[in-house]
């Protein structure tokens, strides 16, 4: 019954015989190869526009990655007080970037158009909105929740509007795809995302994480800056065929729908319960009940791992996550102990 | 007839073996997995020594990471002119370190005990020599040539001396142990190494570098600075299962010394040849002859993948590098056709 | 009727004199002369206790070099969201420490005690109080209010609680000496306050801002951080000697005593009108009232000059600033307009 | 008989005077006032071309803020290996830009042409020319020598052919214009300059440095950089009245020309001498003679004040600088001690 975190889990099928393929032979390093082209034009295809890629480590240096492309001196970065990069990032982008990360409360991990506008106009951005380099949003968001394709776009008109670029936090963008039914394209670039941090990780890869730029050309130096930090594999054909194996007749988006259905699961199995709370909807693979410590502990020697969000007295919110590998029998096995 | 790097090689079969041992199941994220403790193990032994290891994802990470921990405000690194952290890394150590690296020219890619004593007693060192925070050897060098212990030994000692740490490039440290016979204990801390980035893509895994410590409690806020510039991996097994692929019964140390073993057939090859200049010795799996322009387009024509290091009028250094995956066919070849 | 900045004023004549007596024959450079020792004696017995000293010059520097001298990888830094290190420093800090500044909002400028645990017991501090390096007041603050001495030493109990060091933003420090009352020792060593920004430019220096440290050994590398910004004058008799004509006789305290009576009297003149609103007490030399639009266009019409803080529909907050050349008549002639 | 460096002096009458006469009254702050757009202007006419001019506290910051102008991911810095900001400037450039700061060895501390191409055509530039963003040039330089325009121009032309601009450290450029008899403007961006750091201090400011863009528009958020790193005085009319002192009527031409003069008597009263050597000729306001250590010891004792600049055996080579300070007399009796 693992439920602690997505990054628990190791490799899809998929992904594990798409690296098993590629280890033989020679190619060149640095992205040179074929296989990096050929997923590059997987990715492309993906999202239906053209695209700059650029393979990192980790979401972390993903999200390094776009907002030092981002950066002006003296910027701010809009994000939630959830967001990845404020709260567990050590404060890479304000290091690299020098900007300020400027995080919005938020009821359920999405900030709302009404949010990111109370906060143009309240300190440390009242009068500075111009100062914004980036707004940015995780989709599916930190808190198991995801936007539609119109409530990104609804922040990106504003973020544009005051000379802002959109920045998307994509590392478990393949559960907001399957949680929203959303092309890809709607949930990105038509709806104003200008560059993207896109996942494959916590989806069944074991490392593949890609910067996504929507416009090529924008940012000439972003491989210097990929460089300089140490994020250059050298034989990036291993992170292209780890995403073979992903985008390869959308293997990605059914390790997601499943991740996602046994959420829902959870969800349904605690919705109806008197001594549990839910305090916002999940759609996609992360749910947050409120639960008793007593309850929790029960769990826990039981067999159940997960993770405490939140201490609150005598209950604690945790944190259930699921995966391409949580299967039908630990959902049930969890559901019938509680 | 692939000798343009060894990072254009693939995996070994173990290793490929071992990382599809570890995809299935669930481990501990960022590190508390047992296959991570185990291969920390795997180190200390062939190290014989207790120590501290922190993976990251490729060898510039795990330099900027060594030099971080050892930075001081307006400190100084020595290196070799050849140095990778020096003329391949960006700057990234300039940047997140602000201390200034500090070339030495040298005649086969090794520091002598003269030559750095020699850059000690000028500018920009000259009076200062207490600001010097680390000394940088890289074992195997960049061209090819290796360190013996002692060699090693007589560095370190100026460098303590100094109060200057030592720290080791080790990303071809696999053919240093192979070409001197040397114990990697005594290439390493028996010889007064601090600490080293230690190794494992260009000889046959696909992305597994790591810091090693020597002295494990010397830099407590070390995974702190691996984590707020993106190199942590979540998935630490994948890294770690490469490195116990790579690291069981000796594999590192086959594939390396077949490595050097193809590569001093290419010395040999070229050593008696009129048209062929070699211009220093080299023992471990890089050659550098000196070719005229003609005889290199000849060979590229007929196949052979090698890169130009030296234009020089009408001839250039050429740099051949031979792994694991490197033939005896195609040396053979290679010198059949020069 | 100046009141738009205490740094839109000059200089004191005993400043004036000092600086000219101080700008014949010759002298050490970068602090090694003997009017910089003076001046350090003097700052010593104004605060009755051992300390270093290092002058910067500006607030921002002087800011900046204390952050930096307690940073930490992945460390938090605790001020209010009107601090001047938060809003109006273009993130130095965050640049040049990689430590994130969490702002807690305020009534009146002042963090207290309960802001300061409930900030940290929510996100981003929550669970992560061992990663705050400092907690930064700022005495005078922005907002015309100051701390008495137990106010920042309930303060500083709590963050030394969680191992952070108490910082002490003084760009107005004079004005909460003369405002309170009490010993510049109670104000900063004695209630745990670790190293403070000393300024004089805004109370009759030309630039005179200094680091104070009062443990002085506490920060080796203080003098090579400060160097490596640009920090460091090389004549630095010029701001010793303009501290010296500062500090004489109490010189410093008069002048902010002035400075903080004149704002008085604009509060006493403000405070009986229906048409104005002052929503905090001002006790040092700064003044927030709200008027309606009209009647800053009148003052402002009539030669008054005055900054708008904030717009409020048909209202505006402004902010009047009186200095020490802020002369009675001009206070009358602001409250006769209006 | 003072000649340790020319900012142990204070101040000149002419600049006293001024900064005394902008002692009263208000003025915006922050460059806004009519005495920082006068000298703006006194600043155009010296150069005879429309500038941009940021005052900041030293020449350090100076330096810092041109090259953060400059700044490439993973760009060079040519400059020679004595240059202040290679050597005394703790690796702010580095920690600051990102860049590496490349030295060209030099016979009399003037970059040559022949230096210049030998540089780019050797480790680390070698085939990286496109990366090297600016050629940092001394004039005066740190060791007495100056550039004549058709020498700057030279550099300039290689500078500008590779994409690099052209930086000059101007901290003693008084002495350079006084020693050449060239005009501003010919010394300057008639040569092929973009952008200097423009020194008053050593030539009797306070402190009076400027950052001078020749292309006002080129740099638009350079403010935002001084402002960010601490170095934005508040009360700019501090430095303005400096400059303004120093600038009205050539005074900073005739300082600069005494200092100069001083240092010629000092050659001609060393030239002569079998016991004291001087291997290259100054023409600005520093002389280095290698004496021998018991001469120098000597000298001392009778109480002349001047630094060691290289320890030499039996030998020293000393410094020893003159300034607008420095007297006939004192001259006279250091070469009558001798």
């Amino acid at each position: 019954m693992q439920f602690a975190s997505d990054n628990w889990s190791g490799v899809t099928p998929e992904v594990a015989a798409a690296l098993a393929r590629a280890g033989d032979g020679f190619a060149p390093a640095y992205g040179d190869d074929a296989l990096t082209a050929r997923v590059t034009g997987m990715l492309a295809e993906v999202f239906e526009h053209e695209l700059a890629v650029l393979f990192v480590p980790t979401g972390t240096a993903a999200n390094l990655l776009c907002l030092q492309a981002l950066a002006r001196p003296g910027g701010y970065v809009v994000c939630t007080e959830q967001a990845h990069l404020h709260v567990d990032e050590l404060n890479g982008a304000e290091l690299l970037t020098g900007m300020k990360l400027v995080p919005i409360a938020t009821a359920d991990g999405r900030m709302s158009p009404a949010g990111l506008d109370d906060a143009l106009a309240r300190s440390p951005l009242a009068g500075r909105s111009a100062r914004v380099a980036a707004v940015s949003l995780t989709n599916a968001t930190e808190l198991g929740t995801v936007y539609a394709p119109d409530e990104v776009a609804r922040l990106a008109e504003r973020a544009h509007a005051i000379g802002a670029a959109v920045h998307l936090d994509g590392a478990r963008f393949a559960n907001a795809v399957a949680a929203t039914g959303a092309f890809p394209a709607d949930l990105t670039w038509r709806a104003g995302v200008d560059l993207m941090s896109f996942g494959g990780t916590k989806n069944g890869c074991w490392a593949a994480e890609a910067v996504v730029v929507f416009d090529p050309g924008a940012h000439p130096t972003i491989g210097d800056l990929r460089q300089r930090t140490g994020h250059t594999f050298s034989k990036q054909r291993f992170v292209a065929a780890q995403l073979e194996g992903y985008l390869t007749d959308d293997a990605w988006l059914r390790t997601a729908a499943h991740a996602n259905a046994m959420a829902a699961r959870l969800v349904a199995g605690l919705a109806g319960r008197l001594d549990v709370t839910l305090e916002w909807d999940s759609t996609a693979n992360e749910v947050f009940p409120v639960l008793s410590r007593a309850t929790a502990a029960r769990l826990r020697a039981a067999g159940a791992s997960f993770h405490t969000e939140q201490e609150r007295g005598d209950d604690e919110m945790v944190r259930l996550v699921a995966s391409f590998a949580t299967t039908d029998d630990d959902v049930s096995a969890f559901l019938a102990l509680l």
